[in-house]
Formats: structure tokens, C-alpha cells, sequence
């Protein structure tokens, strides 16, 4: 930097901001600079009234009958085919249901089935324990032929080999927000004639994907995070034509069967991604999903990732401008094309010093042992919020508030 | 009978009902008699406020400290233990988690994990779907080593022989409101060495469940129907504490790590009903879901019991009075203590019939080929509510009201 950022600079770059108008889409509370949309995404202002809708005009008045006459059947797939353009899919390739985890289960099954000489799952050693858990779970049922083999970030292309079924990774690290170069991964696998499943819980709504660019195979991901869908939202998964119909879906429930309402002895699997739906749709958790993904669809991604850009790049100036980087350790890599929507730094004191942060407003979060993560919303973060984070990251640094009886208490959740 | 019911019968019931003012804290449409409360409950008129407090003070005030502030981390067992008392389940025993099917998976997977050496699944030919294609789909997992046998209701016992491992009824039938004795069967299961797996989603709230009392291993249920949670709602389970530390899960997920917030490589479950837990809670589900329950908590019973055995006893014996039983088939067992709470008719124009009476405002369902299904919720109908329904119906049949062709089209869901 040839001069310093100004607080005239970031308020310049708010009143050209061409997204700025959507701040007043989401009820962010007065006095707030939330951080951590990565983790819980934001209050669209209109979920509420829609969601009243749902529950008093449709459940209450029309009961029974709303699953035809407001389309409750079809409300899953609906939604993931909304969710699909913004991840790149195909028409009939994406379909919302159950959570990632319950999703990861089948997408790993479908992945095995895919392969059925293979044995080995690759991921990776610092990917969101869910996954690991999930792969753990599936091959302790299948008893001991499989192995789930875990490689640093760096190594991972070189765990791919000839014997590997499916590569399972999270395109953006939940922790340092690296960002896989999806095509190269999907190529690199799909050399060694191996299934790749992505992880887009940190992607969608966050950085631009294009799972038909990558010619992807498989995919889960999170409704709660930059989909705004709410606490608990329902997740997604996508399923490359392609290979829809040569997947018995593991758990293959009513929902997924061709025809639900004949009831059948025998599972029949829907012609189509259908037959990746299990249970009865989440009608609550789906309007308010929906009004989430409404809202992210009008916003171009190209302005939502430009946006982006310039909040993290600003902001990690800003931290090195007035805290400097000696003290807080950037943990995510230094080049922004290589980074989702994020940023991590690493402080001893890290677990205090979100608490008192969060004390004065500015809601990040903390990561074991050691990370502070930020997550930037450009749908509803402004340039002057950076700004003012960062001042208030650097008071309590210097004033060294956090270092209180009080914020070194530890939280059930964090 | 030795005389005719009156109607003036069924108005001194309803000033006599313990359980009357229930109703006025459900949102029943003017002009609705629903008879469906087996299929989707009604709503209850608390849960919209509920659940806008949760949306816009919860979630959009508090953000992601909600976890924390309002208790949403443990949801899942809050609402699992209170729903434990519905069903006679002992502390620590239930948990709220995914969907019914889902569940399912989970329940059949350890079943299977409890009884290593046995390699059959028996089953009901006529249990609901989803249960015995949860089955086909685990089974299809595993390879071809274990096998699912189907009985109808009378072979059951017999089938249960030494190499079962695992009994899964569902307590009542959905279609035919068929009851079993939930102590006799699993006894018997027992007396072989078998795992007795429940789906009481016909069951909770609609009759007394005594899981503790039989003895019973596993369970699953639905939280949309008797317990009045919403369209959709998150369903249960539940796991006899003898069993839970010897099982595995199969869905591995991180919130049912025994520290999901240490972000671990390696999956170690929780100690206790939380290793059943796969994902994160759908807040908005769960919300609802509990007004439901305690709603449901305030009604003994007993008294529901025995207004639920009054209710259909009545309208059977008004369809007999007022339609002829030669006309309309009870397919539901004819002893009230083998019923739960519904009863079946059989008509070959069975479906054009019900479309008609949802015209009037009575709302039953439709089961193919031939059934009319009427469900009896005794916190929201009133005597006179029977009286009415059987007088519409009596009305169409008499009329041929049936006999239109916009009746007999077929919509999506039935």
C-alpha cells in the first residue's frame, strides 16, 4: 500500500456499492457488525411474515389439503432447483433435504455404489469433522474392506490414485477459508477414474461455483450459512444427471419412491433426483430457506465475489495498518482467489478476545485452539463495518479488554 | 344398542368432556370437521407466535449467540424428554432428531449391530412404506447376508423364531388403525433373542404407550400427527438406556459427538440418547414441534384415551344407525382395544366419497384401494363433531353426491 485506508476511503466504497441496497433486506440488530454469517446467516426481513403465512393460512386453514393446493409436496424440489443455479447445476440436479451430515451419508453411499471395486474414500485431515464422522459411520457399517485415508490440503491430489472410489473434500475450509481450484480437483479424480463429492456448505451464496463447469458428480451443503435459511435450515445435495440412475439410494425412503401414494411393498426409486428425498419435507424450515435463496438469487454473483474480495482484502489491510501482523497471524492463505468468503487469524488469547469482540457488538467467531473467524456477507456487511471492526479489534487489543475473568469462561457452543 | 343415538346423546357428551376446552386452543377452520389429525394435527394456536418470537427475537436479535442464550443446542433433548413422557420412556431415553425414516435407518442399523450373529428382519406386510423400504435399503448396504420377512398381522408371532434379530411393527397400522400389544410382541421378540424396534407414529398422543413398562428396545415416531408439530415436523426416537453405549451409530454425525465443538478427527460418541443426533436442530421444526407436545403434556391420558375409544365407537355405531354396515365396511379391527385411534372404512368408490365430504368440510383421507380414513383427535373434535360427519357423510351416500366427475380426478397427494 502506497498510502494508508482511510475511513473516507470505505465510506466512498459504500455509497458506490451496487449492493448496498440489500442491507435493508435482512433485520440486522442496531449496533451489530456480524461477522459470523459463515456460521449463522442473517435474518431476512421477510422471513417472518412468510413464515406466519405458511403456519396460519396454509397448516391452519387449509390443513391437509395445503400439500396439493400450496405445493408442499413439491417444495424440496423446488427450492434445490433454485439453490442449483446458484452453484452451477443442471436442471433436476439439485433437490433440498434432511441435514449435510444425513446428505454426506448418502452421497458417500451413491459414490461407493458408483464404484464398487474400489475401497478407499480420500479427504481431507482438517475438513469439517462431520464429514470425517459421517465417512467413519458408513464404512463401520460396510464392515472393514473400506478405508477412509486423510491427506493435508497440499497432499491430497497425491492421495489420489487408481484404488480411490470417491475423493470427498469441502470446497471452502470451514476454519481458513481455503478454497479448492474445483475443476482441477474434479479433473484430478476423475483421471484416476474416481468419484468427487464436494462439500458446498461454505461455497453457495459465497463464492461463485459451477459444478457443471467442473463436471462434478456429487454434492451437499449447508441452507443455514450464506443461504440465510435459518437456524437448522435444510440442506441440499446434487446428483449429476448422469449418474442419477444408477444410484439405489441408501436410505430409501417413501418420499424418494416413484410413486409415494401407492404405497408399495417395494421400494421403486424415483426416476430423477427424487429419489434422493427420504422423509416427509420441512415445511417450516423450507419457506424460511426459501425466502434466503430468493434474496441471494436477485444479487449477481460476480458483484456478491467482487464484494467480497474487497471486504477481506480490507479488512486484512486494515488489521495490518493498525494491529499489525505480527500480533494477529493471518491463517488464511494470502491470495485472495485462493479463499472462500473468510478470514482466520490466530491469537493465544483468541477464545477472550472474540468474547469481549462480541461484547462490543462485532459478532465473529472462535475456532479451537486458537483461530478467530471473520465471515463477510456482502449482502449485508457495508465497507464501514469492516472499518469499524477492526478499530474495535484494535482497542480491545490495546486496552487489552479481553484479558477479563469473564471472557475466559468457555460456552457449551462456540 | 336398545336405542337409537341422538344427536341431544352427543351434546350432553360434550357438556360432560373433560377434555372440551382443548379445543379452543387450536385453530379449527370454521365450517372443517378434520378428521385427519392422524395424517397432519391441526395447529395449535400458540405455535405462530412461538414461533414468530423465535424468527425475529431468537434468531434475528441474537443471531448466532442464540445457540447459547435461548437453548437451542439442547432443543432436541428438551423437546425428546417431553415427548418421553408420552410414551413412557425413561430419562435420557428419547431424543428429537431428523425424520421418521431417517430414524428408522438409524434404529434398524443398530438393531442389527445389537444382534451381530442374526441375519433376518421380520416385518408386517402391511406396515407403513417407508419402514420396510428403510429395510430394503439397509439390507441392499449390507450385502445379501440378512434378510427382511414379511408376515401379515396374524403370522407375526410365529415368524419370530431364534434367528431374528430384529421385530419391527409399527403399533398401529396406518391404514387400518390395527393395534398391537405392545407388551405381548415384545415379550415374544424377546423370548427369541430379538430386538423389538416400534414406529409409534400412530401411537404418541393418541393412546398410552408404555415403552418402559414392555420392556421395549427401540422406537421411532412421527411428530406431525397426534403431536400436533407442523407440517413436516422433526420426528423422534428412542433407545432403552441398557442398549444405548453398545451401539454404534450408523449416522455418525458431529452433534452426536461426545464434544462437537472440539472439531476432533475422529468420531467418539456421546454418552448417552445425544449419539443419535446427527446434524444440526431445525430451530423453526423444533419450535413448533413443542408447542405441540406440551399441549399435548396438559391432557391426561387417560381421558384421552377413553374420550378417543368414545369418539369412534360412536361414529361407528352412527354409521351402522344412520348408513348400514353392509354399506360401508369397518375394515378397522371391531374391538376398541385393539384400535388406536382411527377407523377404516372400505368402499369401491371410496375415493370420489371422500372427495365429496372435503367438499362438505369433512376432512378424512383416502388409502388405496378402497379405504375412507378417519382419524379421531379427542383434544380438538367434540361429540357433536362425529354426529356431523356421519350425518355428511350419510347425506352423500344417500344423495350419490359422490357420483360427479370433478370427484373422481386424483390429486397428487392423497
Amino acid at each position: 500500500m502506497t498510502r494508508s485506508i482511510t475511513r473516507g476511503d470505505l465510506e466512498a466504497l459504500d455509497r458506490a456499492d451496487s449492493l448496498r441496497d440489500f442491507r435493508d433486506r435482512f433485520a440486522i440488530p442496531e449496533g451489530v457488525i456480524y461477522l459470523d454469517g459463515n456460521s449463522l446467516g442473517a435474518l431476512p426481513r421477510e422471513t417472518s411474515e412468510r413464515v406466519r403465512k405458511v403456519i396460519e393460512d396454509q397448516w391452519g386453514r387449509d390443513l391437509i389439503r395445503s400439500w396439493n393446493a400450496h405445493g408442499w409436496i413439491d417444495l424440496q424440489q423446488r427450492i434445490g432447483a433454485k439453490i442449483g443455479r446458484l452453484i452451477g447445476a443442471g436442471e433436476g440436479e439439485t433437490v433440498v433435504a434432511d441435514s449435510t451430515s444425513v446428505n454426506l451419508y448418502k452421497m458417500l453411499a451413491a459414490a461407493l455404489e458408483l464404484r464398487p471395486g474400489r475401497r478407499v474414500i480420500v479427504s481431507e485431515t482438517s475438513n469439517f469433522p462431520t464429514d470425517l464422522y459421517i465417512a467413519q459411520g458408513l464404512l463401520r457399517q460396510l464392515g472393514c474392506a473400506h478405508t477412509l485415508q486423510l491427506a493435508a490440503p497440499e497432499d491430497v491430489e497425491a492421495a489420489i490414485t487408481d484404488d480411490v472410489a470417491v475423493v470427498m473434500l469441502t470446497h471452502v475450509n470451514y476454519r481458513t477459508g481455503r478454497m479448492y481450484d474445483m475443476q482441477r480437483m474434479t479433473e484430478r479424480a476423475h483421471a484416476h477414474g474416481a468419484i468427487m463429492l464436494w462439500d458446498l456448505s461454505h461455497s453457495a451464496g459465497a463464492v461463485p461455483v459451477d459444478l457443471s463447469g467442473a463436471n462434478a458428480d456429487l454434492a451437499v451443503g449447508c441452507g443455514y450459512k450464506y443461504l440465510n435459511g435459518g437456524p437448522g435450515a435444510p440442506a441440499y445435495l446434487y446428483v449429476a444427471r448422469r449418474h442419477q440412475s444408477r444410484i439405489s439410494p441408501a436410505l430409501s425412503g417413501w418420499l424418494g419412491h416413484e410413486s409415494p401414494f401407492a404405497f408399495e411393498r417395494s421400494y421403486r426409486p424415483a426416476n430423477g433426483i427424487e429419489r434422493f428425498i427420504v422423509g416427509a419435507p420441512p415445511i417450516l424450515g423450507l419457506t424460511a430457506l426459501e425466502v434466503g435463496v430468493d434474496l441471494m438469487l436477485e444479487a449477481p454473483m460476480s458483484a456478491v465475489r467482487a464484494k467480497s474480495l474487497q471486504l477481506t482484502e480490507l479488512f486484512d489491510a486494515l488489521v495490518t495498518q493498525e494491529i499489525g501482523a505480527e500480533i494477529l497471524a493471518l491463517v488464511s492463505p494470502r491470495e485472495p482467489e485462493m479463499r472462500g468468503s473468510q478470514l482466520c487469524y490466530a491469537h493465544e488469547s483468541g477464545w477472550p478476545i472474540m468474547r469481549a469482540l462480541i461484547d462490543r457488538g462485532v459478532i465473529g467467531d472462535f475456532r479451537a485452539p486458537d483461530i478467530l473467524r471473520f465471515g463477510f456477507t456482502p449482502l449485508y456487511l457495508s465497507y464501514l463495518d469492516v472499518w469499524n471492526a477492526v478499530a474495535t479489534l484494535e482497542a480491545i487489543l490495546t486496552e487489552r479488554a479481553w484479558d477479563k475473568p469473564r471472557y475466559h469462561e468457555r460456552a457449551l457452543v462456540t
